[in-house]
């Protein structure tokens, strides 16, 4: 049987955008359009140009996409002027961008209540706006805000809306649930009832979760014959979120009857990549994953039940519908650490750690890992604490030097200008192989500004390490993550720090407290002490 | 038309207990029980009577239910004894519950896999187990476990499975998506096979959330003929979660065709209720809610972009597809940067500051608004913050006290018994009306332990205000979120804190420095000054 071909567009950098609290930088949307690419996707939507200086930057220094085609969102042109004169539209194709999606209006209330227009106004600022587009030889798709509110109200109108988008050469047109509120049943319906007339494949589908069924309505449209998806990495998006594409794909390429019957861009083997994407959105956006996020969650495949875990194990099939590796997942059965251990082994070696298969310290390191991660460490991100935590249960840690106190001190007050001045200050006393070392230092930056407690700890750490001094002189502190975890009643801090050597190696080591201070401080001793093992090992 | 009356059953003290992270004291289920009653539910699922000392001490001291049935839940009875001799199924039993809920086999390959019995057996199990309940007089339901994936393997045999429940005198026989793996489409068309065979009105859903599409799955199987619902509070459950009532019970009173096609047992006037339930169990989890939740999230009626807001305030039918007020949620308009004048006026007239359209000072506001938030400020998540930045700008700011200076110190060292602490400490003088106050702090929890040096500063600061102390003796952190962000080349640190009082109001205030006390110290400040603003204005 052959598969019919869905395309699939990303909209995490513009509808994802619009989500509270979320405010991507030009360097995270570019890191996000560049995981979404190697992903497969079809079209990467980045934001609307000229909207905001973010989105104004991220265009003028777009990634270079190797697959998908990068895609500027704006909205038809206003009525009163043409599409070359209207500058809002201007700013959008001048993104240069191959693609542009423009939202218009379909639905007569909001074309009279919220423009103020007539609906022919309407009807031309859509076909105009598509035609200008499609003159400056650019790939146009129509978003149809509000289109099935719009067709309930008024079909022909909603209709002629999307016609005249069509007819002015628009690639795609796409029915936007953009309240949330359409249920499957009725987004099914509707689409029928659009996809009997117009090629199925120039229709798309946009939904929202506000009735908690936007995946479901995504693909109730496409069994009615809607041929492209519009959704998010995680859901991203105002309100309650969009549809969400890392729900969305896995259940488009495993799970019948959609895996034969219809063909995706993104490749199959790509498909365990997708639990790091869905969490390296949440690291950028400082979020915690939701654990029991459909197939990428830490819960997704965990069993609690003790009947569950024991046919588990007897079958994996008998209580999960996907093997959790098919997205990169796995599968969690507490008290058991069959799996756990093979991991731990494979990641030794792949850190040049040797250990033997039956080595009962493997049992201690990895019932360590388990307990400090349940205590907020995170060794996945932090790969060189774990090789340091691992060096230390196999006896393969060497002491460089010890940390015999520190006091940091941040203090707000007049200066002698009377300006209101904040300044930060760190004494530590360090030992190295018997010699003991006092170093203070400030946190002034070049400019002479405060830059705060970790970073006057770092100076003062760094400062003075004896005959190691050579081996550190070139380290630097590249990123600094926190994060506040609850664990039981405790709220308590988890530090991530990301430094680098003037050979551009990268290394990130974790700290974790209900003191700041401290938790940063075992990270930087960390960060020094991985630097230290390894160009001393050489 | 005459509406069909819908069945809602609550399983959150059963399987929503089998979410990772969830165990719920007896006082718990007890304060949840109640509430499920008061909302109009049908069914209350307590527990399994035996399975756990918590939940045979709950069904030792049952609530009281006014409505709903309270229902406990089991297993069928086991191979090679009688019902009545079955230790387990007597239990259950003896917890003398007016109905009773038993799980059993009807998937042919985990009667022999995972039970290791025959075919027939089991369906003897199932017959005589619920003669055995109806026999004792009790109400009797049958949960088909993976029943799709049965129907799919062998239909005949999964339909035996149901007959025998049926016969045996079960009330409801309900279809079990129990992987989760099955979609909505696939679920309607076996649903309705079956409804087909057996009364409709006897027939019951039960979904899990592996693909997204638990609600929606629920939501299907209705329409192709089953009349009860099983799901949970919030969607708890193992693994990625059960049906979620909250967003289930709105859809079927507010949403059509639903609402005029259906009719369920929770009053339309109670659902105003439900947004303080799902918080409440939150609150009892500990857990911090899902702001993008369907109907009662925080975020669910909140309008970041312009245009949107704009059209908001036109007419808030044209982005909301209920009114929020329905399910006791409100709309939010948050301020952000793409913030528009209208929103802000909106934002303001609903914080209680009055304004004239036409007052310059907004512009200046909004300019300010937009400065801060380039520079890291994120007054959408920030409420209180943006209230005492548009008081100060429209000279409604007071001035209740001023930090003249303070000192925050953390230090690690041996202590007398040479083990290694840290110690933070913080002092701070304030002025109020004149008088000058110097109060230390240290920051110690009830097990002596150290929380750091915000911590610290905060209970300095609140320690005394003098004739402030009343007012904010009842304030306390809730919460503390850190993020780094990059402003240009240097990295600053954005605090938000979240404050609550003994009123159960709670906050939320932002500071932005590259020093996080410093960002910590302008958030705490605001918190208390925002409790300080509203307190004294009453």
């Amino acid at each position: 049987m052959t598969r019919t071909r869905l395309s699939l567009f990303d909209t995490t950098l513009r509808d994802g955008q619009q989500t509270q609290g979320v405010d991507f930088s030009g360097d995270d949307k570019r890191k996000i359009a560049l995981a979404l690419d190697a992903l497969g996707l079809d079209y990467v939507e980045g934001g609307w140009p000229g909207a905001n200086p973010t989105d104004s930057e991220f265009f003028a220094n777009a990634p270079v996409l190797k697959h998908a085609t990068f895609t500027a969102f704006g909205m038809t042109k206003r009525a009163g002027r043409s599409a070359a004169n209207d500058d809002v539209l201007a700013e959008v194709a001048n993104a240069g961008t191959p693609a542009v999606c423009l939202v218009g209006k379909s639905y007569d209330f909001h074309v009279e209540t919220a423009l103020g227009i007539t609906l022919d106004e309407n009807v031309a600022n859509i076909s105009e706006s598509i035609a200008h587009l499609v003159g400056l030889g650019r790939e146009a798709l129509f978003d149809a805000e509000h289109f099935f509110d719009g067709y309930k109200a008024n079909p022909d109108y909603a209709l002629r809306c999307l016609d005249a988008a069509m007819e002015a050469g628009a690639r795609w047109v796409v029915l936007c649930d953009t309240n949330g509120g359409t249920l499957p049943d009725e987004i099914a319906e509707i689409t029928g009832a659009v996809a009997r007339r117009l090629p199925g494949d120039r229709l798309g589908i946009h939904t929202h979760n506000d009735t908690e069924t936007a995946v479901a309505g995504a693909l109730a449209a496409v069994d009615a014959g809607a041929r492209q998806i519009q959704g998010t990495l995680n859901g991203l998006g105002e309100r309650c979120g969009n549809a969400n594409l890392v729900s969305i794909i896995p259940t488009l390429l495993l799970k019948e009857p959609w895996a034969s019957r219809y063909e995706v861009s993104v490749p199959k083997d790509r498909l365990p990549g997708l639990s790091g994407l869905s969490r390296m959105l949440d690291e950028l956006l400082n979020r915690a994953p939701d654990r029991h996020a459909p197939y990428v969650g830490a819960a997704a495949f965990a069993h609690k039940a003790g009947l569950h875990a024991s046919a588990i194990i007897k079958d994996p099939t008998t209580y999960e519908h996907i093997p959790p590796e098919a997205v990169g997942n796995e599968r969690v059965i507490p008290m058991s650490n069959q799996a756990g251990r093979s991991n731990l082994l494979r990641r030794l070696s792949e850190a040049g750690i040797s250990a033997e298969k039956s080595d009962p310290r493997l049992s201690r390191l990895l019932q360590d890992v388990k307990d400090k991660e349940d205590r907020g460490f995170s060794y996945d991100s932090a790969e060189a604490s774990f090789q340091l935590l691992a060096r230390a249960h196999l006896g393969l840690r060497r002491k460089f030097f010890d940390v015999e106190r520190f006091r940091v001190t941040v203090e707000r007050r007049h200066n002698a200008m009377k300006n209101l001045v904040t300044v930060s200050e760190a004494v530590v006393v360090v030992n190295v192989d018997g010699s003991r070392f006092i170093s203070a230092s400030e946190s002034l930056d070049e400019a002479g500004s405060d830059q705060g407690p970790v970073n006057a700890l770092s100076k003062a750490l760094s400062k003075d390490l004896g005959k190691y001094d050579a081996a550190i002189a070139d380290m630097r502190l590249v990123d600094f993550k926190v994060r506040i975890l609850s664990a039981g009643t405790e709220a308590i801090t988890r530090v991530l720090l990301e430094s680098c050597d003037g050979e551009g190696r990268r290394w990130t080591t974790v700290g974790v407290s209900a003191n700041i201070v401290d938790a940063s401080f075992q990270a930087l001793i960390d960060a020094i002490d991985f630097k230290l093992h390894r160009d001393t090992d050489r």
